[in-house]
């Protein structure tokens, strides 16, 4: 990375700059996720430091702030300033600000602008967050296609500073319905009497404000676009996702499924900001949910106690059982998890990623219960502890690798998050299974 | 999503277009990802359709496949066609391509392009492929802060066709060292005789082509840019990087660590994709690895056969005291492997994540043990009992929280990836760990 002013250096830069002009000049080239940095790193007092930047660089310092950050920034300033901040924002940020804001609040700021304006980003907040409508932007630049490259360059001149990206530009019908799309590329690289019509793609690819943020994400993975456009049930342009919302969107979930996945709550908080009550609450529920099932196998072996007594030897293999009964169902379903995830894995082919799964969990299995026969037989020197260990191991992987890939399949099936469904449910579910029919076999054939 | 062509119904429309000009016209708008979706779904004879597409989309479609799919569709067409085709592709996407392919192919297919070309492409694939030198593409497009932006269009009218993004302009020194940038939409957002020098951004982020690919992802997801520039140590601009390449190093990225997380070896391919003996081949080592590994904690409950014996009930608390340590050692391991993933969180934070997981393992912990020993007063009405496997619990939640936070830090330390220091090893460790104590415990204060 190139050399930059960074912490205290960055902060002391700006504020000797007591020239309004000259300070609008030099932030204009500082992107705002510097200066929040700088501002973390350093001990400058952050309202009068703040309280000298111009209200669009503020905009962006929120915009660009974490969930948590944006409202304490935010709410260093006073009503009328606030106000000011926010006629700078772009809508789908804004919308993010006022979500973290006291509802109060945020109502009264919305009852602060202009009336079209308001009536916009009320419906905006009507979307679920995590979907296409959640993470939109309604600054986009729409063109007329009976325009030349240079008309449609003098046009952009004069509305094109409002967008919120501009790779695309969209072409609308009198209704404002989606026609067609045109690349500022294309538009760019092409001669000044070339008309619009001859560069415009009707083939657009569109999505719904309905449209789950994650498959809106696979969307963009797949073309490898800059930019969607959102439209409703009529074809109506509302808006634009773009390629960083797409990266936002993808980093977040992927977080939120290594989270579930091992039985942690979510939280917006990075770690190192986290108190000790909040981490500990993230995981004290899930420990708790999977202690209290895990008694149920300690039930098993309560059960078998006579057998135990008999033959102390088997509790030895406890630990192997259930360590790779564990390891083998994780593997299944995180694979299934994942495969779900990234949209090349669905409901529809359970009976093949069952077979699968099954042949694969005979060939693990068989395996590893020939390696542990040997094992046994070379330290323990008794062939039916071996048989009977290796029947519980070959009956242990096969088991764990079943429900390893059903379970998220079901849950998907079921409208609920397939990462739940991931390796500590397994593990309980697998284990009893497992211990059940290890002392089953132990008690049929051993004793 | 809007209504699209798909399958079969894409192919035989695209079939029946027996004039070239009017079928190049047709594909110009069918996204390359699509034909690929069309190809793999439906039944129509691969050869025959591909040979009658134009070389670019051919170029396009090649770029879009899988890495397994590239080689396959490429190796489809002879010497010369293939050197066509080439010829149409991007640098970044020409080196995936070459690195899928026989060296000695793909030598010969790199000596047959101009020297120029081929001198570039050898530098490029010298590059470690997870770096920025790796995925850079070296298309861009420089320029001379001294023109207008009448002229700057006019110049790109000329020279834009080849760039891989045109979301920024380079301005470079007559050395070819990176002096500034330009967006394209401030560009087309300003007057035509607007100076350039006006709209360039002197404090230009750039990164070196050693640098790895998960650390520039990051950048583009700290910024939200569209594009970064790769320079050399003195600053001479080699090529960019686009957004869209950070998105697949994110998702790619983030599934390699789901599998190591759950001791899977990596694959390109996708499950569906996948044969028995792969899938099979990718769990096994990892299986009999951890599953050895577990035969210690079995010695250590042989070597306590005598107090068993004594006291079978001993074993039913076993699976609780492993469950609870591999969850309690996941959720760790994941926040801290997640955090180093994000850049949340560094080597250097050790000690301050060390004392937040002991609090944090000390407070869950205590939680955990009380339930724990209140339940076995009330199934087993046994106080000792509930003393030693409660006591036993704390240890168990400590030692997982702190192998859990430690592990994944130490093997940054040693240039190991995190990642592998997830749930399977650290339940292994902490199995081991906590049986000990749990018997000592035992043959200590209980029997």
């Amino acid at each position: 990375m190139s050399e930059k002013l960074t912490g205290n250096d960055l902060l002391q830069y700006i504020d000797q700059m007591n020239d309004p002009e000259k300070l609008k000049k030099a932030l204009e080239f500082i992107h705002p996720a510097d200066i929040l940095d700088a501002l973390e790193d350093s001990d400058i007092d952050q309202i009068s430091f703040l309280a000298r930047l111009p209200n669009d660089i503020l905009a962006e310092i929120i915009e660009e702030a974490d969930d948590e950050d944006k409202n304490e920034i935010f709410d260093l300033f006073e009503g009328q300033k606030q106000q000011q901040i926010i006629s700078e924002m772009a809508s789908d940020e804004l919308v993010d600000l006022l979500e973290t804001l006291d509802p109060k609040d945020a109502d009264d700021l919305i009852a602060s602008l202009e009336p079209e304006e308001a009536s916009k980003l009320k419906s905006l907040m009507r979307y679920d967050p995590e979907t296409a409508g959640g993470i939109m932007a309604t600054e986009f630049v729409a063109i007329k296609e009976a325009m030349t490259v240079k008309e449609a360059l003098e046009y952009l001149q004069q509305y094109g500073e409002e967008a919120e990206a501009l790779f695309y530009i969209y072409v609308l019908d009198k209704q404002g319905a989606l026609q067609g799309v045109i690349s500022l590329r294309d538009i760019v690289v092409s001669r000044f009497d070339t008309h619009l019509r001859d560069l415009t793609n009707p083939n657009v690819l569109s999505v719904t404000p309905e449209m789950d943020q994650e498959e809106v994400a696979r969307i963009f993975h797949k073309y490898g676009f800059s930019s969607i456009p959102v439209v409703d049930q009529r074809n109506k342009m509302l808006g634009i996702i773009t390629a960083d919302d797409a990266l936002e969107v993808v980093v977040d979930e992927s977080t939120e499924d290594f989270e579930k996945m091992s039985a942690l709550a979510h939280s917006d908080l990075e770690y190192l900001d986290s108190g000790i009550i909040d981490l500990a609450r993230r995981r004290i529920l899930w420990l708790l949910f999977l202690m209290i099932s895990a008694t149920f196998t300690g039930f098993i072996i309560q059960g078998y106690e006579a057998a135990l007594t008999e033959m102390v030897i088997l509790a030895a293999f406890i630990p192997i059982l259930m360590d790779t009964g564990g390891n083998a169902g994780a593997q299944s379903a995180t694979l299934i998890i994942r495969g779900m995830a990234l949209g090349e894995i669905d409901i529809s082919d359970y009976s093949k990623v069952f077979f699968k799964e099954l042949r694969i969990s005979l060939l693990v299995g068989v395996t590893l219960a020939v390696v542990n026969f040997l094992r046994i037989l070379l330290f323990n020197r008794d062939m039916m502890l071996g048989i009977t260990v290796s029947v519980a191991m070959l009956f242990t992987v096969v088991t764990a690798k079943i429900v390893g890939c059903s379970l998220p399949i079901i849950a998907r099936k079921l409208r609920i998050d397939p990462a739940i469904m991931a390796a500590p449910i397994i593990t309980t579910i697998v284990d009893a299974l497992s211990l059940m029919v290890y002392f089953w076999l132990a008690t049929t054939i051993y004793i």
